[in-house]
Protein backbone atom coordinates (compact mmCIF):
# COMPACT_ATOMS: atom_id res chain seq x y z
CA UNK A 1 0.00 0.00 0.00
CA UNK A 2 0.92 3.61 0.79
CA UNK A 3 0.71 6.32 3.24
CA UNK A 4 1.27 10.12 1.83
CA UNK A 5 0.01 13.16 3.65
CA UNK A 6 -0.01 16.99 1.89
CA UNK A 7 -0.58 19.77 4.68
CA UNK A 8 -1.64 23.11 4.21
CA UNK A 9 -0.49 25.36 6.59
CA UNK A 10 -0.59 28.96 7.51
CA UNK A 11 3.19 29.29 6.07
CA UNK A 12 3.11 27.16 3.59
CA UNK A 13 2.22 23.44 2.05
CA UNK A 14 4.26 20.28 4.07
CA UNK A 15 4.29 16.66 2.08
CA UNK A 16 5.34 13.71 3.55
CA UNK A 17 4.95 10.17 2.02
CA UNK A 18 6.44 6.55 2.58
CA UNK A 19 8.12 4.21 -0.52
CA UNK A 20 7.24 0.69 0.00
CA UNK A 21 5.72 -0.72 -2.83
CA UNK A 22 4.48 -4.07 -2.72
CA UNK A 23 2.74 -7.03 -5.37
CA UNK A 24 2.16 -9.61 -2.32
CA UNK A 25 3.33 -9.17 1.64
CA UNK A 26 6.54 -11.23 -0.20
CA UNK A 27 7.39 -8.83 -2.91
CA UNK A 28 8.19 -5.41 -1.27
CA UNK A 29 10.47 -2.40 -2.82
CA UNK A 30 11.32 0.86 -2.36
CA UNK A 31 10.37 3.24 -4.75
CA UNK A 32 9.97 6.94 -4.68
CA UNK A 33 6.53 8.34 -4.47
CA UNK A 34 7.45 12.13 -3.38
CA UNK A 35 7.74 14.20 -7.24
CA UNK A 36 8.73 17.92 -7.64
CA UNK A 37 8.81 20.59 -10.37
CA UNK A 38 10.12 24.29 -9.86
CA UNK A 39 11.45 27.18 -11.91
CA UNK A 40 12.78 29.12 -9.10
CA UNK A 41 11.09 32.34 -8.47
CA UNK A 42 8.45 31.51 -10.59
CA UNK A 43 6.65 28.56 -9.47
CA UNK A 44 7.14 25.39 -7.89
CA UNK A 45 4.84 21.71 -7.23
CA UNK A 46 4.59 18.43 -5.04
CA UNK A 47 2.80 15.39 -6.34
CA UNK A 48 2.56 12.52 -4.38
CA UNK A 49 0.92 9.31 -5.84
CA UNK A 50 -0.66 6.40 -4.29
CA UNK A 51 -2.10 3.00 -6.16
CA UNK A 52 -0.62 1.29 -9.01
CA UNK A 53 2.83 1.60 -9.04
CA UNK A 54 2.62 1.55 -13.62
CA UNK A 55 0.35 4.23 -13.39
CA UNK A 56 1.75 6.54 -11.43
CA UNK A 57 5.01 6.33 -12.55
CA UNK A 58 3.83 6.93 -16.24
CA UNK A 59 1.70 9.66 -15.32
CA UNK A 60 5.20 11.28 -14.41
CA UNK A 61 6.98 10.33 -17.12
CA UNK A 62 4.21 11.81 -19.07
CA UNK A 63 4.30 14.72 -16.86
CA UNK A 64 7.91 15.28 -17.36
CA UNK A 65 8.43 14.51 -21.26
CA UNK A 66 6.20 17.37 -21.31
CA UNK A 67 8.25 20.05 -19.58
CA UNK A 68 10.99 18.45 -21.57
CA UNK A 69 9.97 18.36 -25.31
CA UNK A 70 9.67 21.72 -26.39
CA UNK A 71 7.12 20.42 -29.21
CA UNK A 72 4.60 18.94 -26.98
CA UNK A 73 5.84 21.91 -23.92
CA UNK A 74 1.91 23.40 -24.10
CA UNK A 75 0.50 22.45 -21.33
CA UNK A 76 3.19 20.93 -19.17
CA UNK A 77 3.35 21.71 -15.46
CA UNK A 78 6.49 24.25 -16.01
CA UNK A 79 4.03 26.69 -18.50
CA UNK A 80 0.57 26.19 -17.13
CA UNK A 81 -0.72 29.67 -16.03
CA UNK A 82 -2.38 28.34 -12.60
CA UNK A 83 -2.30 25.61 -10.04
CA UNK A 84 -6.17 24.46 -10.99
CA UNK A 85 -4.74 24.08 -14.74
CA UNK A 86 -2.09 22.23 -12.85
CA UNK A 87 -4.53 19.87 -11.22
CA UNK A 88 -6.36 19.25 -14.54
CA UNK A 89 -3.17 18.37 -16.48
CA UNK A 90 -2.53 16.25 -13.87
CA UNK A 91 -5.41 14.43 -13.71
CA UNK A 92 -6.47 14.09 -17.74
CA UNK A 93 -2.68 12.42 -17.71
CA UNK A 94 -4.00 9.99 -15.17
CA UNK A 95 -7.43 9.34 -16.23
CA UNK A 96 -5.58 8.79 -19.94
CA UNK A 97 -3.08 6.07 -18.38
CA UNK A 98 -5.62 4.49 -16.74
CA UNK A 99 -8.03 4.25 -20.19
CA UNK A 100 -5.24 2.84 -22.06
CA UNK A 101 -5.00 -0.10 -19.70
CA UNK A 102 -8.50 -0.49 -19.18
CA UNK A 103 -9.56 -0.50 -22.18
CA UNK A 104 -6.67 -2.76 -23.61
CA UNK A 105 -9.33 -5.43 -22.21
CA UNK A 106 -8.51 -5.84 -19.00
CA UNK A 107 -12.11 -5.94 -17.04
CA UNK A 108 -10.97 -4.58 -13.19
CA UNK A 109 -10.02 -1.22 -14.32
CA UNK A 110 -9.45 -0.49 -10.45
CA UNK A 111 -6.78 -2.50 -10.60
CA UNK A 112 -5.03 0.40 -12.57
CA UNK A 113 -6.16 3.07 -10.28
CA UNK A 114 -4.31 5.55 -8.73
CA UNK A 115 -4.57 8.71 -6.29
CA UNK A 116 -2.20 11.92 -6.16
CA UNK A 117 -2.06 14.43 -4.13
CA UNK A 118 -0.72 17.97 -5.78
CA UNK A 119 0.08 20.83 -4.00
CA UNK A 120 2.37 23.69 -5.14
CA UNK A 121 2.31 27.67 -5.88
CA UNK A 122 2.79 29.56 -9.22
CA UNK A 123 3.44 33.64 -9.01
CA UNK A 124 0.64 35.96 -8.42
CA UNK A 125 -1.62 33.16 -7.00
CA UNK A 126 -1.92 31.37 -3.60
CA UNK A 127 -0.42 27.87 -2.69
CA UNK A 128 -2.87 25.32 -3.08
CA UNK A 129 -3.24 21.67 -2.51
CA UNK A 130 -5.83 19.42 -4.47
CA UNK A 131 -6.39 15.43 -4.05
CA UNK A 132 -6.81 14.15 -7.47
CA UNK A 133 -9.02 10.80 -8.29
CA UNK A 134 -8.50 8.20 -10.93
CA UNK A 135 -11.12 9.85 -12.74
CA UNK A 136 -9.34 12.77 -13.74
CA UNK A 137 -11.62 15.18 -11.48
CA UNK A 138 -9.98 16.64 -7.96
CA UNK A 139 -10.64 18.58 -5.18
CA UNK A 140 -8.95 21.07 -3.13
CA UNK A 141 -8.21 21.42 0.83
CA UNK A 142 -9.99 24.36 2.61
CA UNK A 143 -10.07 25.57 5.94
CA UNK A 144 -12.18 22.88 7.29
CA UNK A 145 -10.24 20.29 5.51
CA UNK A 146 -6.51 21.70 5.43
CA UNK A 147 -4.84 18.13 4.86
CA UNK A 148 -5.32 15.33 2.20
CA UNK A 149 -3.98 11.56 2.90
CA UNK A 150 -3.79 8.81 0.31
CA UNK A 151 -3.26 5.14 0.47
CA UNK A 152 -3.45 3.71 4.01
CA UNK A 153 -5.59 6.90 5.78
CA UNK A 154 -7.53 5.34 8.49
CA UNK A 155 -4.32 4.60 11.39
CA UNK A 156 -2.68 7.85 11.10
CA UNK A 157 -5.92 10.33 10.92
CA UNK A 158 -6.96 10.60 14.59
CA UNK A 159 -3.72 12.64 15.97
CA UNK A 160 -3.83 14.45 12.53
CA UNK A 161 -7.31 15.69 13.35
CA UNK A 162 -6.57 16.44 16.62
CA UNK A 163 -3.42 18.30 16.77
CA UNK A 164 -3.10 19.86 13.73
CA UNK A 165 -3.25 23.77 13.93
CA UNK A 166 -2.92 26.20 10.79
CA UNK A 167 -0.58 28.13 12.66
CA UNK A 168 2.08 25.84 13.12
CA UNK A 169 5.56 25.92 12.39
CA UNK A 170 6.99 23.64 9.82
CA UNK A 171 9.20 22.23 12.08
CA UNK A 172 5.63 21.50 14.26
CA UNK A 173 3.93 20.32 10.91
CA UNK A 174 6.99 17.47 10.56
CA UNK A 175 6.66 16.07 13.97
CA UNK A 176 2.88 15.66 13.46
CA UNK A 177 3.46 14.17 10.27
CA UNK A 178 5.77 11.69 11.84
CA UNK A 179 3.55 10.81 14.61
CA UNK A 180 0.97 10.00 12.05
CA UNK A 181 3.34 8.02 10.00
CA UNK A 182 4.45 6.01 13.43
CA UNK A 183 1.25 4.87 13.99
CA UNK A 184 0.65 3.46 10.17
CA UNK A 185 3.84 1.83 9.87
CA UNK A 186 3.25 0.21 13.37
CA UNK A 187 0.01 -1.06 12.06
CA UNK A 188 0.69 -2.14 8.35
CA UNK A 189 2.85 -3.80 6.65
CA UNK A 190 3.07 -2.21 3.59
CA UNK A 191 3.77 1.57 4.35
CA UNK A 192 7.72 1.75 5.70
CA UNK A 193 10.27 3.82 5.65
CA UNK A 194 12.05 5.85 4.57
CA UNK A 195 10.10 8.40 4.23
CA UNK A 196 10.91 12.02 1.76
CA UNK A 197 9.82 15.59 3.11
CA UNK A 198 9.59 18.29 1.04
CA UNK A 199 8.23 21.96 2.53
CA UNK A 200 7.14 24.53 0.21
CA UNK A 201 7.21 27.99 1.62
CA UNK A 202 3.87 30.18 1.01
CA UNK A 203 5.88 32.89 -1.68
CA UNK A 204 9.14 31.45 -1.95
CA UNK A 205 8.41 30.29 -5.59
CA UNK A 206 11.07 27.58 -4.77
CA UNK A 207 10.82 23.67 -3.22
CA UNK A 208 11.73 24.07 0.12
CA UNK A 209 14.14 21.79 2.97
CA UNK A 210 13.97 17.90 1.54
CA UNK A 211 14.57 15.00 3.33
CA UNK A 212 14.98 11.78 3.36
CA UNK A 213 14.31 10.20 6.49
CA UNK A 214 15.82 6.72 7.07
CA UNK A 215 14.44 4.27 9.88
CA UNK A 216 18.17 5.29 11.90
CA UNK A 217 17.56 9.01 11.16
CA UNK A 218 17.53 10.86 15.14
CA UNK A 219 14.17 12.79 14.98
CA UNK A 220 12.31 10.15 13.51
CA UNK A 221 13.84 7.61 16.19
CA UNK A 222 12.98 9.92 18.86
CA UNK A 223 9.40 10.26 17.60
CA UNK A 224 8.97 6.89 17.07
CA UNK A 225 10.09 5.31 20.66
CA UNK A 226 8.77 8.16 22.66
CA UNK A 227 5.30 8.17 21.02
CA UNK A 228 4.63 4.82 22.60
CA UNK A 229 5.08 6.10 26.17
CA UNK A 230 3.69 9.19 25.46
CA UNK A 231 0.26 7.86 24.50
CA UNK A 232 0.14 5.47 27.85
CA UNK A 233 0.94 8.86 29.75
CA UNK A 234 -2.26 10.44 28.16
CA UNK A 235 -4.33 7.51 28.35
CA UNK A 236 -3.16 7.80 32.58
CA UNK A 237 -3.86 11.16 32.62
CA UNK A 238 -7.47 10.85 31.63
CA UNK A 239 -10.06 10.61 34.50
CA UNK A 240 -10.70 6.65 35.92
CA UNK A 241 -14.14 4.92 35.06
CA UNK A 242 -16.08 3.49 37.69
CA UNK A 243 -17.99 -0.03 37.10
CA UNK B 1 -20.57 -0.78 9.86
CA UNK B 2 -19.56 -1.58 13.76
CA UNK B 3 -17.00 -1.92 16.10
CA UNK B 4 -17.09 -4.15 18.59
CA UNK B 5 -13.58 -5.65 21.21
CA UNK B 6 -12.86 -8.33 23.08
CA UNK B 7 -10.16 -7.90 25.51
CA UNK B 8 -8.85 -10.94 27.72
CA UNK B 9 -6.78 -9.50 30.67
CA UNK B 10 -5.97 -11.50 33.98
CA UNK B 11 -8.84 -11.03 35.78
CA UNK B 12 -11.26 -11.89 33.03
CA UNK B 13 -12.70 -10.54 29.61
CA UNK B 14 -14.10 -7.14 28.87
CA UNK B 15 -16.07 -6.46 26.05
CA UNK B 16 -17.60 -3.42 24.51
CA UNK B 17 -19.66 -2.96 21.30
CA UNK B 18 -21.47 -0.19 19.75
CA UNK B 19 -25.18 -0.37 18.18
CA UNK B 20 -25.19 1.47 14.98
CA UNK B 21 -26.31 -0.42 12.05
CA UNK B 22 -27.08 1.53 8.41
CA UNK B 23 -28.16 0.38 5.43
CA UNK B 24 -26.72 3.46 3.73
CA UNK B 25 -25.87 6.90 5.75
CA UNK B 26 -29.46 7.77 4.88
CA UNK B 27 -30.66 4.75 6.86
CA UNK B 28 -29.16 4.43 10.28
CA UNK B 29 -31.02 2.56 13.25
CA UNK B 30 -29.81 1.30 17.11
CA UNK B 31 -29.56 -2.54 17.31
CA UNK B 32 -27.38 -4.87 20.02
CA UNK B 33 -24.91 -6.25 19.00
CA UNK B 34 -23.73 -8.05 22.16
CA UNK B 35 -25.58 -11.07 23.40
CA UNK B 36 -25.41 -13.49 26.40
CA UNK B 37 -25.78 -16.76 28.00
CA UNK B 38 -25.24 -17.60 31.67
CA UNK B 39 -26.66 -20.91 34.03
CA UNK B 40 -24.88 -19.12 37.14
CA UNK B 41 -22.42 -21.46 38.77
CA UNK B 42 -21.61 -23.46 35.65
CA UNK B 43 -20.91 -20.95 32.60
CA UNK B 44 -21.46 -17.98 31.23
CA UNK B 45 -20.38 -16.33 27.30
CA UNK B 46 -21.01 -13.32 25.41
CA UNK B 47 -21.22 -12.86 21.76
CA UNK B 48 -20.56 -9.79 19.95
CA UNK B 49 -21.55 -9.62 16.14
CA UNK B 50 -20.60 -7.64 13.04
CA UNK B 51 -21.54 -7.73 9.56
CA UNK B 52 -25.09 -8.39 7.74
CA UNK B 53 -27.76 -7.86 10.45
CA UNK B 54 -30.04 -10.27 8.76
CA UNK B 55 -27.11 -12.80 9.18
CA UNK B 56 -26.24 -11.92 12.84
CA UNK B 57 -29.65 -11.93 13.88
CA UNK B 58 -30.84 -15.07 12.45
CA UNK B 59 -27.71 -16.85 14.10
CA UNK B 60 -28.50 -15.57 17.80
CA UNK B 61 -32.06 -16.57 17.08
CA UNK B 62 -31.10 -20.22 15.88
CA UNK B 63 -28.73 -19.96 19.01
CA UNK B 64 -31.19 -19.42 21.28
CA UNK B 65 -33.68 -21.56 19.82
CA UNK B 66 -31.87 -24.54 20.41
CA UNK B 67 -31.26 -23.47 24.28
CA UNK B 68 -35.14 -23.18 24.42
CA UNK B 69 -36.52 -26.21 22.42
CA UNK B 70 -35.65 -29.05 24.57
CA UNK B 71 -35.75 -31.61 21.35
CA UNK B 72 -33.05 -29.05 19.90
CA UNK B 73 -31.07 -28.70 23.25
CA UNK B 74 -28.64 -30.87 22.15
CA UNK B 75 -25.93 -29.27 21.15
CA UNK B 76 -26.84 -25.81 22.61
CA UNK B 77 -24.86 -23.12 24.28
CA UNK B 78 -26.09 -24.48 27.11
CA UNK B 79 -24.68 -28.04 27.08
CA UNK B 80 -22.21 -27.69 24.91
CA UNK B 81 -19.49 -28.86 27.14
CA UNK B 82 -16.14 -26.89 26.22
CA UNK B 83 -16.03 -23.04 24.66
CA UNK B 84 -14.09 -25.30 21.91
CA UNK B 85 -17.25 -26.74 21.66
CA UNK B 86 -19.31 -23.45 22.16
CA UNK B 87 -16.95 -22.02 18.83
CA UNK B 88 -17.66 -24.77 16.75
CA UNK B 89 -21.36 -24.01 17.12
CA UNK B 90 -21.34 -20.69 16.51
CA UNK B 91 -18.85 -21.00 13.87
CA UNK B 92 -21.27 -24.16 11.76
CA UNK B 93 -24.54 -22.13 12.46
CA UNK B 94 -23.14 -18.78 11.27
CA UNK B 95 -21.88 -20.43 8.09
CA UNK B 96 -24.95 -22.67 7.56
CA UNK B 97 -27.19 -19.05 7.70
CA UNK B 98 -25.22 -17.46 5.03
CA UNK B 99 -25.11 -20.68 2.86
CA UNK B 100 -28.95 -20.29 2.68
CA UNK B 101 -28.93 -17.00 1.35
CA UNK B 102 -26.21 -17.85 -1.18
CA UNK B 103 -27.67 -20.74 -2.25
CA UNK B 104 -30.86 -18.87 -2.79
CA UNK B 105 -29.60 -17.46 -5.65
CA UNK B 106 -27.39 -14.21 -4.84
CA UNK B 107 -23.68 -14.26 -6.70
CA UNK B 108 -22.34 -11.68 -3.93
CA UNK B 109 -22.18 -14.14 -0.70
CA UNK B 110 -19.85 -11.19 1.36
CA UNK B 111 -23.01 -9.36 0.88
CA UNK B 112 -24.81 -11.71 3.82
CA UNK B 113 -21.12 -12.16 5.97
CA UNK B 114 -20.81 -11.21 9.51
CA UNK B 115 -17.74 -11.79 11.54
CA UNK B 116 -18.57 -13.47 15.46
CA UNK B 117 -16.40 -12.85 18.87
CA UNK B 118 -17.29 -15.06 21.29
CA UNK B 119 -15.80 -14.97 24.41
CA UNK B 120 -16.64 -17.35 27.88
CA UNK B 121 -16.01 -19.54 30.35
CA UNK B 122 -17.21 -23.06 31.56
CA UNK B 123 -16.79 -24.71 34.35
CA UNK B 124 -13.61 -26.62 34.86
CA UNK B 125 -12.44 -24.74 31.69
CA UNK B 126 -10.35 -21.39 31.48
CA UNK B 127 -12.05 -18.52 30.19
CA UNK B 128 -11.75 -18.33 26.30
CA UNK B 129 -11.69 -15.62 23.35
CA UNK B 130 -12.90 -16.33 19.62
CA UNK B 131 -12.95 -14.85 16.86
CA UNK B 132 -15.45 -16.77 13.95
CA UNK B 133 -15.06 -16.04 10.32
CA UNK B 134 -17.87 -16.63 8.02
CA UNK B 135 -16.74 -19.83 6.66
CA UNK B 136 -17.29 -20.75 10.03
CA UNK B 137 -13.96 -21.45 11.20
CA UNK B 138 -12.15 -19.55 14.12
CA UNK B 139 -9.36 -18.14 15.87
CA UNK B 140 -8.52 -18.00 19.55
CA UNK B 141 -6.93 -15.19 21.90
CA UNK B 142 -3.41 -15.65 22.92
CA UNK B 143 -1.24 -13.77 25.39
CA UNK B 144 0.64 -12.31 22.45
CA UNK B 145 -2.71 -11.40 20.72
CA UNK B 146 -5.18 -11.13 24.00
CA UNK B 147 -8.05 -8.99 21.71
CA UNK B 148 -9.91 -9.22 18.94
CA UNK B 149 -11.64 -6.36 17.30
CA UNK B 150 -14.30 -6.84 14.60
CA UNK B 151 -15.92 -3.90 11.93
CA UNK B 152 -13.93 -1.01 11.75
CA UNK B 153 -11.28 -2.04 13.49
CA UNK B 154 -8.42 0.64 12.06
CA UNK B 155 -8.97 4.34 13.59
CA UNK B 156 -9.07 2.26 17.26
CA UNK B 157 -6.36 -0.33 16.93
CA UNK B 158 -3.13 2.30 17.80
CA UNK B 159 -4.07 2.83 21.49
CA UNK B 160 -4.97 -0.67 22.24
CA UNK B 161 -1.46 -2.08 20.89
CA UNK B 162 -0.02 0.42 22.80
CA UNK B 163 -2.05 0.76 26.28
CA UNK B 164 -3.33 -2.81 26.86
CA UNK B 165 -1.68 -4.84 30.30
CA UNK B 166 -3.07 -8.30 31.03
CA UNK B 167 -2.52 -7.23 34.34
CA UNK B 168 -5.47 -4.38 33.80
CA UNK B 169 -8.42 -4.23 36.25
CA UNK B 170 -11.83 -3.83 34.66
CA UNK B 171 -11.97 -0.13 35.11
CA UNK B 172 -8.58 0.54 33.22
CA UNK B 173 -9.76 -1.71 30.55
CA UNK B 174 -12.91 -0.13 30.02
CA UNK B 175 -11.10 3.12 30.12
CA UNK B 176 -8.97 1.93 27.15
CA UNK B 177 -11.92 0.18 25.17
CA UNK B 178 -13.68 3.87 26.01
CA UNK B 179 -10.82 5.69 24.23
CA UNK B 180 -10.15 3.58 21.31
CA UNK B 181 -14.05 3.31 20.66
CA UNK B 182 -13.85 7.60 20.99
CA UNK B 183 -11.24 7.55 18.37
CA UNK B 184 -13.60 5.39 15.86
CA UNK B 185 -16.97 7.52 16.20
CA UNK B 186 -15.05 10.42 15.28
CA UNK B 187 -13.41 9.24 12.12
CA UNK B 188 -16.61 6.82 11.03
CA UNK B 189 -19.80 8.01 11.07
CA UNK B 190 -21.05 4.21 10.79
CA UNK B 191 -20.27 3.35 14.54
CA UNK B 192 -22.09 5.03 17.57
CA UNK B 193 -22.80 5.13 21.19
CA UNK B 194 -24.73 3.85 23.05
CA UNK B 195 -22.44 1.79 23.74
CA UNK B 196 -22.85 -1.94 25.46
CA UNK B 197 -20.05 -2.67 27.90
CA UNK B 198 -19.71 -6.61 29.38
CA UNK B 199 -17.62 -8.05 32.01
CA UNK B 200 -17.00 -11.96 32.62
CA UNK B 201 -14.70 -12.14 35.78
CA UNK B 202 -12.46 -15.33 35.62
CA UNK B 203 -13.84 -18.18 37.80
CA UNK B 204 -17.16 -16.44 38.40
CA UNK B 205 -19.11 -18.33 35.80
CA UNK B 206 -22.15 -15.44 35.90
CA UNK B 207 -22.02 -12.94 33.97
CA UNK B 208 -20.21 -9.70 35.56
CA UNK B 209 -21.13 -6.20 35.15
CA UNK B 210 -23.26 -5.24 32.49
CA UNK B 211 -23.64 -1.30 31.64
CA UNK B 212 -25.30 0.58 28.24
CA UNK B 213 -23.82 3.48 27.83
CA UNK B 214 -25.50 6.46 26.25
CA UNK B 215 -23.44 9.92 24.48
CA UNK B 216 -24.48 11.58 28.03
CA UNK B 217 -22.91 9.14 30.33
CA UNK B 218 -20.40 10.66 32.62
CA UNK B 219 -17.59 8.70 32.32
CA UNK B 220 -17.86 8.53 28.38
CA UNK B 221 -17.96 12.13 28.66
CA UNK B 222 -14.90 12.63 30.58
CA UNK B 223 -12.94 9.98 28.36
CA UNK B 224 -14.34 11.90 24.94
CA UNK B 225 -13.99 15.30 26.09
CA UNK B 226 -10.37 14.50 27.95
CA UNK B 227 -8.92 12.37 25.00
CA UNK B 228 -8.79 15.47 22.84
CA UNK B 229 -6.51 17.55 25.08
CA UNK B 230 -4.60 14.44 26.23
CA UNK B 231 -3.15 13.57 23.08
CA UNK B 232 -2.25 17.06 22.23
CA UNK B 233 -0.27 17.36 24.99
CA UNK B 234 1.11 13.58 24.58
CA UNK B 235 2.29 15.21 21.05
CA UNK B 236 3.82 18.25 22.73
CA UNK B 237 5.90 16.16 25.12
CA UNK B 238 7.56 14.69 22.36
CA UNK B 239 11.12 16.12 21.41
CA UNK B 240 11.12 18.77 18.77
CA UNK B 241 12.35 18.36 14.97
CA UNK B 242 15.18 19.95 13.49
CA UNK B 243 14.88 20.56 10.01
Amino acid sequence: MTYCVGLQLDRGLVFLSDTRTNAGVDNISVFRKLFTWEIPGERAMVLLTAGNLATTQAVVSLLDERNVAASERSPSLLTVPSMFQAARLVGDTLQQVIAERRDGGQSQASTFNATIILGGQIKDGPPRLYLIYPEGNFIEAQPDTPFFQIGETKYGRPILVRAYDPAMSFEEATKLLMVSFDSTIKANLSVSTPLDLQVLETDALRLGVSRRIEDTDADWRAISDGWSDALRSAFDSLPGVTL
